[in-house]
């Protein structure tokens, strides 16, 4: 059986989800919608699907499921749409930037029984699903303590950071995600410190680029969070778990696998510098799992309650910063 | 400009060329020529095209160029047939077994003016080819010795030696062409030393599973291989080049980036396995090469001379083995 | 000008600093101090020196500077002692547990003018002083986030814990040192998390053996301590710093610089598992760096007031995680 | 039983020699016999001991064993003098750069039941040593491929060269020991190839500044040797063994453990670059075996007999050279 989908958005993600969809055993690519013509056009060009409207594909019979990669603050209101019109989404976090608004959307999807997958990309990049089954087959024991380094090469437009929610609802919440699919326990406590080092400007217009958290399970484990905007030797994105037996950490990835040696020492290449290209396997894996999950009519791997539960995390880490004090989530 | 391909064979290396022809821009394929019939029609339904036969595909019009994906043996008939017809021509790596069976067949490809790329895959292999570009850029100083690890995960199966030529001519053929790459000169001189350790068998049917060889040009640059069809860690392919002002070196590819540490030490995973894995994006930019060339009317970046010189330096090999002798080429 | 040495206390870590005096030009050991009589006679046959009382060395003419590696409870009082008796003095760490008995014995360093020395062994550690002499050198632009992960292999002995001042007091009290070391700005708040996940008697004794601690200096400059009990894999002992123009980072030391390779991946040995194998070079520097200031009549490296602001870090997070409060040190 | 030293000749090699007496439990260093009478007092002042002639140390009734550290030209014959005084011996290798002149003198060695070690320090190295202790254990299963790496920062003075013996005797001449030592088994063949790459001054010298090296043994075990005068980032010296369960290696020393990353890529320091700084605990390790062995009254870990083994293989790999042909040894 294949899995019919539609495009919502063929901007630069739109545009990743199609090549996924391409790639994909069991999925097939009908209508892409798209407000700018020549965008529209072009991701037809390459990707075929017929270019339809959005109110178009609510009702469209040949289509099965949806991939939504509109600007964030239509999320909420397209899940809500598509659940009422019976057609399985899939959607980048977030849901919202607005817990409220988050739970209110997820009630509808629960109401009407919508399947919904809310994308945390790194859940399935190759390394960090090595590192998970590492976890998963007790190579560590226990787990305790967990870091996670993930770093920006530069930070966003100015025009960006005063709608991306602050640091810790756009950036950190992939972090959060992570400690949550690793820890293997609710954070029940977090602890968040933040500055402005790299660029003033950002700290005018009311957000930090320069973060470090700690999460707390009710069991004691622990994970620390350290964040950037600004690695000049590429985008930083390292994550290492301590167990009872042992270490389990997943590396950088470079441009090249080569290192040239000489007088003034031995040098490898950058890091990878842009998040699609760090993570292109990661976005083709996740639509794949997406349409595994429809297949085999499974329950996605990550849902809208994952995506609500880093949220939460963002807001208490938002309050920690601000009130010095480690904040309790419900 | 559209190139219309033909693929002729639709096995294992004839898929990866399918699926690397889908992939690059400005190719389209046209025909499959495959004689069983189950594997055509799986082989159309993935990527396309009409079935036809190899005679036909010679007459058609609508077929630029073939990439030869037939046995070894029939490759120099094949490349011989689809100059005459016109057609540009890719063919993996080699043209034929026999060196005068070889220049038979480019005298012919010359006379017809026919474009031919030999494939050697190696030369576009992204860390390669980033090492490659270290040594352009002057990175390393002058090249004054290379080592070159080439080391299969296991041996082929014991049908396939006997019709290989012998670990030379199907191996370290791979090697040789890499070092002439790398070295910026031609080969003058081939030593080379080879045993049977790994498996009496191979010896048996007149094959070695071990060999070095040290390869020397008139200026008195060198190029160490060492080979073996045993690597219990996986596919062992590195190279190391020391220059004037120092060395760069391309570094092997594991399973996954990650690393467990526990009490008996650091563990990191086994080498990608399977040269197919391995050289997957090697494949698709040799493919991408041979369309950029077919586009710019540029000479294809590995020639049958390429082809030719290569399989002389396993000629000489096996008779500096044979001989205890450094053997110059001619 | 040789400085003459009285080494007080000849257990484990009195013979790594007999050994160090042996090693540095212008030093020479002239007594020992020890109470066992055994442990005595084989010190003195091993390094040399007269055995002598500590009140007689505080009398002793031929005795220029003393090394106090008595136990920790006494040190206050022989710095006193010795400050008194115009002897310059080396005390590893700590000054004493408690904060007001650390400022009430510096005021009688201060009142005699004593040169004191308290050991912070890490500073020297040839690797971490290579870390600081590239950020020194702008090789990171300006210092923004430090990460200091800092695990021991395991838990002391009970009997240890409880005399311990605490996990802050003991361990992280290292990593405090060199975060103010490193940060080139004194540290303003301090924010920890503690728990007992290894070994919940180490939790009936008052103390944990899993904490993260958040430093932040009035600039905005952060630094993660991040501390366990329990390393599988051995004394695992990192830094890295990140700053405006990149990131320098200090690795762990293996017992050797090898690597096994087999079907299940690439295997190097484990950490050096204990702090005076791991430490061996930091701690002859140590001296000759004691030895060096004194010679040159320098203020020694590290001093009793680096000793003091690193306790005053350990009760901040002590409170820390007793309130859930960031704290501000005064 | 404390073995009584004299050293002869209190150059560089003396030095670390006279200093790795100090550190070995169970050896003291009795007289020192060198003819600057500046290099004489010197190394009196720093470690003790009378000053002698060499012939009055070869009647001294209070020395046991003599470290050789004169000139190459001088070893054979104080190697026969102090066998026939009753002394035991180490000598730096080489014997003697004439392979006819070792056998005359190990000949009287063993006329006079005399101890000899002839230093080859390279496998007192401690990650050679673990590396060996990996093959010992099993590790790798049967060695079959070995490939040595060894390379100098720079060439020794001409001067120097034109004593040397060539690179093969002077340099090549520890891999050739290491090669013995890692195969299992001797080596039966020996083929070279050799150039003058870095300094055309080296050529007019009659030497060369590069060259490969295959051997084998009569199982068909192979080794291959690369080595250079000129490795711009240091000292190289590496090893890796292949076997039929996998491979062991052992990786070159930096000058610390750090790794700066910014904009360019990631730098780790350049190798330790002076072959004394690199085998700093093989010297050492080296005088302690020799030391043991007295003591035990064992077979030292390398004889006589190495040295000549390794001077024979050095003579083949010139000839193999000069006629182009594979040498055996016999």
């Amino acid at each position: 059986m294949t899995i019919r989908f539609a495009i919502l958005g063929a901007g630069r993600i739109g545009l990743v989800h199609a090549q996924a969809l391409k790639e994909v055993a069991g999925a097939e690519l009908v209508a892409i919608a798209e407000p700018f013509e020549a965008a529209a056009k072009s991701a037809q060009a390459k990707f075929g699907g017929d270019l339809r409207s959005i109110d178009d594909i609510a009702v469209s019979e040949d289509v099965d499921a949806v991939v939504i990669c509109t600007p964030t603050d239509t999320h909420a209101d397209l899940i809500e749409k598509f659940s009422r019109a019976g057609k399985a989404i899939f959607c980048e976090k977030p849901v919202d930037l607005d817990v409220e608004r988050v739970r209110e959307c997820l009630k509808i999807v629960d109401e009407t029984e919508a399947t919904l997958m809310v994308g945390f990309n790194r859940r399935f990049d190759p390394d960090f699903m090595a590192l998970k089954a590492a976890i998963d087959a007790g190579q560590v024991g226990d787990v305790e303590m967990i870091t996670i380094t993930s770093r920006d090469p530069g930070a966003p437009p100015y025009d960006y950071i005063t709608r991306s929610g602050g640091i810790f609802r756009d950036m950190t919440i992939h972090d959060f995600d992570v400690a949550r699919w690793l820890l293997g326990e609710e954070v029940e406590t977090v602890i968040a410190s933040a500055s402005v080092l790299t660029d003033p400007k950002i700290g005018e217009l009311g957000d930090y680029d320069s973060a470090n958290v700690i999460l707390r399970t009710a069991s004691g484990k622990q994970c620390v969070i350290t964040n950037s905007r600004r690695a000049a030797y590429g985008y930083d994105q390292r994550i290492e778990v301590l167990g009872s037996k042992g270490m389990v950490s997943a590396r950088n990835t470079h441009e090249a696998n080569i290192e040239v040696a000489g007088k003034d020492g031995f040098q490898s290449p950058p890091l990878l510098n842009f998040f699609m290209t760090r993570y292109t396997a990661a976005y083709a894996n996740e639509i794949a799992a997406f349409v595994q999950s429809l297949s085999e009519k499974t329950t996605p791997p990550t849902t809208g309650e994952d995506g609500l539960r880093a949220l939460e995390m963002a807001d208490a880490a938002v309050k920690s910063v601000e009130t010095g004090q480690a904040v309790k989530l419900t």
